[in-house]
């Protein structure tokens, strides 16, 4: 079954409530957004048109009443197509003020006496407008306090809808499909390139919308890098092959991997890909409801540890997924959010071996009242041999 | 022939030699980069990892010597496969400094007498970093001065060497196999959504690397929004439909679009495309060095009004095209950039018909001494109309 695309009304209803509570909780007049995802989560604005750095584009959400759209002229009639029916538009791009003045008069109009206007600011946040115009519209502003509003937007955004986690869940089995083809084909593509092209065929083919992330590599016995494109490389029976992808529906990401072994694997990269398998059991062991992220990530740690391997240089092992590819929290030492159902999240654990090789393994699941539901199928607990 | 990947060192050394001569010009001791098109430009780091808003990257341009890149570990391994030496890691996420002290002892390192340091503030910069972190290393270095650099970056950016126009020729080329071969399969596809999905499993089977912008839509007699992505809606006869896309060869974009009739087409669209037509050809005219940005609009502009239409409400008809969707400059009335040889342009003019309606035709030119060449392979000059 096929999710609906977009989401009801109520779904924008629902989180526009959730922040004003939080607004009033923390004493916030309005939220001021200019980042994708934030416009994205309370209007349902979709388009790749965020690609172009050259407009910027705004949200404002007063502490009572309707979010507001503060927008170039070209995205009226999409905004237009969305549930948010104040709508302000200004001809962009504008050489002497894009926006800033409409956004300035917007924010003025809502901000109560207290003149708090919240914005994210912290861990995981851009700044998606010129910095000289926001330093512009602070100094026009003065009196206006902006504060940092990450942890508010955060906290909205780290539990998802069940209409969030069908799309999500929906890619994640799209994806398994094309993982579990992989060995049918990949002798027919004689090099990386030829089989990245191929995979993000196989995902359209799918049904996926787009392939917006897809990094691997192979090597001989194991890779050593997993965040780059394919080389042009052959692929040679012996060959450790990673592909780690971020597939989308409907605006909603998956971010998992999977490995083979090409014809034949030493014992070596065998024993690496079940100590980071173990490590992945152990994940979902932790990933209950009462744990924190960082409970999850020493559960992971302790098998790889336990083994021999070090897993920290990356920081963490996995992440939040929804509407990027990444997002809070981190399963990590140092994040210790309490996990909450609704909460959709990866583990990756990762760990060196034989000298410089990486061992990397990622999946998806949902925290549930009742312990965690995998929403990727599960990879097999053996490395996978593939053989012509 | 398909071009070699990646840039011989020889690229990124003139780069750099430009760089610093502008930076001596401008009495900027080192330049400081957070954003993915700007660190690629001088080291060639390039990966998708960048879809992760987790981490930031930072890269030093010093007066003289080389470039320094101070980025997570995880990118390590990345980074050391381009020309780049100096490379600062540490182990990110971190949350109480990620990267902040070492990116200040960088800057402190090669900021000379005149402590300025210039990064992009301006028009389609943006902050791809936590706000909170950069006011924090603003305020450990007090007596330091960050400055924009949006000018310098721009006008180095701006022109394109011959292996970044091989690059953006090629994926037109790409491109423009897929919009001629569309009338071939069309019928094959029910909705807007097999549409698109078709068109970006035939741009990956001639060999883009990815499909990272495809907008566009279909409607009775026209469109009215060029920005969204498919509606579900059944492809049906009468419909006029657009497709514009980004596709990415080597990290180089091409930007432009199609249009085409389904079974029959009225006047009013015949005469519209006629219009848009007739302005690009315009602006191939007037795209000559000598003349301005601001030039080339005015003489796209000028056919559109002398047809009774009106093309201002978007800002622009066309823009700078490279490492991003969209770059500088904008052909729009205020921006009075003087075309240079190596200069790649969108000419992109649009207008509106019949009440809402829009038209909007769009292709890829490079400034060249004699004239402009166009590197997309020119739409034709009457409505394509498809027939069964």
């Amino acid at each position: 079954m096929i999710p609906e695309r977009g989401f009801p009304q109520i779904e924008f209803e629902q989180r526009l409530e959730k922040a004003q509570q939080l607004m009033n909780d923390s004493n916030l007049d309005v939220l001021f957004f200019c980042s994708e995802a934030e416009v994205r989560y309370f209007t349902g604005f979709l388009t790749q048109f965020w690609q172009s750095p050259t407009r910027p584009w705004f949200l404002c959400i007063p502490q009572k009443g309707n979010p507001v759209a503060v927008i170039p002229e070209i995205g009226a009639d999409c905004m237009g197509r969305t549930w948010i029916e104040d709508i302000r538009t200004w001809s962009s791009p504008h050489p002497e003020d894009d926006g800033i003045s409409l956004i300035q008069k917007t924010l003025e109009e809502f901000s109560g006496s207290s003149k708090t206007i919240g914005m994210p600011m912290g861990v995981e946040s851009v700044l998606r407008m010129p910095l000289t115009d926001f330093v512009t519209l602070q100094e026009q502003m003065k009196g206006f306090h902006f504060r940092d509003a990450t942890p508010l937007i955060r906290q909205l955004r780290m539990i998802k809808s069940e209409r969030e986690i069908e799309k999500i869940s929906h890619v994640c089995q799209m994806v398994s499909n094309v993982f579990e083809s992989l060995p049918e084909w990949i002798f027919e593509e004689p090099t990386e390139t030829d089989v990245f092209r191929r995979f993000k065929m196989e995902c359209l083919q799918q049904g996926v919308d787009d392939v917006s992330y897809l990094v691997g590599g192979a090597g001989p016995g194991g890779y050593s890098d997993i965040i780059s494109p394919p080389s042009g490389k052959k692929i040679t029976p012996g060959d450790v092959l990673i592909l780690d992808t971020g597939c989308v529906f409907d605006g909603y990401f998956c971010d998992f991997d999977r490995n083979y072994a090409l014809e034949h694997a030493d014992d070596a990269v065998r024993k690496a890909y079940r100590v980071v398998y173990q490590a992945t059991e152990a994940g979902f062991e932790a990933a209950v409801v009462g744990n924190t992220t960082a409970d999850v990530f020493q559960a992971m740690n302790q098998v790889l540890e336990s083994n021999g391997a070090k897993g920290g240089q990356v920081g963490r092992m996995g992440h939040g997924l929804g509407m990027q590819l990444t997002e809070w929290p981190s399963n990590a030492p140092f994040d210790h959010t309490m996990m909450e159902p609704g909460m959709v999240l990866t583990l990756e654990p990762g760990m060196q071996f034989s000298g410089n090789k990486l061992m990397v393994h990622e999946e998806n699941l949902v925290i549930r009242e009742d312990g965690p539901e995998i929403i990727t199928r599960r990879a097999s607990a053996e490395l996978p041999v593939i053989c012509r």
